[in-house]
């Protein structure tokens, strides 16, 4: 099952995804709803970020083939296998939906690079949870793009605007909720050309492995987002440039690059 | 003013506090809002966390007499003066509020340290404004509690447990609106002992400059905080401890230490 958030008819509704139709549900994704009558065609509504999550964690490294590109950006022993996640969190600022643009800063390098992802979502509050149990805490999963400034990465001590700037959280277009996690392939297109290919069969920790690791210190909230990690080496994205994460299975996440508006240069 | 967030008779309001009562508002605290007719003595309600914050911000090493603890427990290097803020943030699961128990993690080392801080309430959606503007869009201040696993601190790549493990951000008791933040003084209290005393006079960047300084790349929002960093050296807290930082001018905020409840151990 798809389910995704949507506006329509100025409101915002969660709705299950048929087809090129999306059927309205009533009630809550995360506890028990039905279907309504009210069904959209896709194409007539504004698809959201499928959750307002409190929460966006990264794994920190967790692909073997990223981690000699992660060293030359974080410097030496960031290409060790690591022994755990290392987790840290996108600021919330960062979220955006599918179609909604990635906001080059004015003041950034340009060196904003892509990172497709797979993403797990959240559906019920969890804590202590072991590897075995994660899997039932997890409603789905959907696509995410963890968009990077490699030159704030290299600088700052923190990713908080490297990976937590405005629009730097692209995610949707909607959660599937019957998919096997660690047998997704993730494709990224930058203009249509294929820059990116990574399968989470080859994630270090698995998606329940990393929720589980999170329950120990922290409660997740039903809508909290988990990112896979990414893989390899990516590429910089210029403003009028279309970045697309695909999911087979799941979807695609599409976004236009845009700079930003700089009222100073008008 | 003084500005609460409070429980009372299962419902949770705001208020005014006037003494030792407190006033519900009608409206909202970030735009417009009127006394009602409503009051309770202070002591039969339950206060809790003034705000319900997307984000909560640290400032990164932000008092000179800090650095050199620092540099003990984060390695070499840490000890120099930063030429700007190095934002991080608090995970929303660590937000506590006054008198709830700070609690132990049960695979915790025990080495787990308050720092007093007081703490920005953004009162309005803010983006790259400058240090001169940024009070305009800063509702008041509070005490916080930057609760610090250090040896976590020391081995992990992120904060995301030294610093956001459920329970590490208390912060409260109120909002005082009319206070001068670069004047205040705080006081940390261990079982009546204190054990820490700090004046904002020494923050290396005001919270104008570290709210104008997120601003370029995050747009904070009404309910966000922004803690000011700690100074000097720190100490463990032990279950059955009770950690007091106050404010003159402002409050008290006063939390009970508590180990984690281990039902494997029972």
């Amino acid at each position: 099952m798809k389910i995704a958030r949507f506006r329509a008819a100025r409101r915002v509704a969660f709705g299950v995804v048929m087809g090129d139709e999306i059927v309205e549900i009533r009630g809550s994704i995360y506890t028990r709803f039905r279907l309504t009558d009210t069904r959209y065609p896709l194409a007539d509504v504004n698809i959201l970020a499928p959750t307002e999550p409190a929460l966006i964690w990264g794994p920190g490294l967790n692909f073997a083939e990223h981690l000699e590109f992660a060293a030359s950006v974080l410097g030496e022993g960031a290409d060790e296998l690591p022994e755990h996640p290392e987790p840290w969190h996108k600021s919330r600022n960062s979220l955006t939906g599918p179609n909604d643009p990635i906001i080059i800063p004015k003041d950034s390098s340009g060196d904003v690079h892509y990172e497709g992802e797979a993403v797990a979502v959240i559906g019920r509050n969890c804590r202590r949870v072991t590897p075995t149990d994660a899997r039932k805490y997890i409603l789905g999963y959907t696509c995410g793009n963890d968009v990077s400034e490699r030159t704030w990465q290299k600088k700052d001590s923190t990713f908080w605007r490297a990976k937590g700037s405005d629009t730097f959280a692209p995610v949707g277009p909607w959660i599937e909720t019957d998919i096997n996690p660690q047998e997704l392939e993730i494709l990224v297109r930058l203009n249509g050309e294929e820059v990116q290919r990574a399968y989470t069969k080859d994630m270090l920790f698995t998606f329940s492995e990393i929720v589980s690791y999170l329950s120990q210190q922290v409660t997740l909230h039903p809508g909290d987002l988990v990112f896979s990690g990414t893989t390899g080496t990516t590429k910089a994205m210029k403003p009028g440039d279309k970045v697309e994460v695909e999911i087979p299975g799941i979807g695609v996440l599409s976004n236009p690059v845009e700079a930003e508006f700089d009222a100073a240069a008008q």
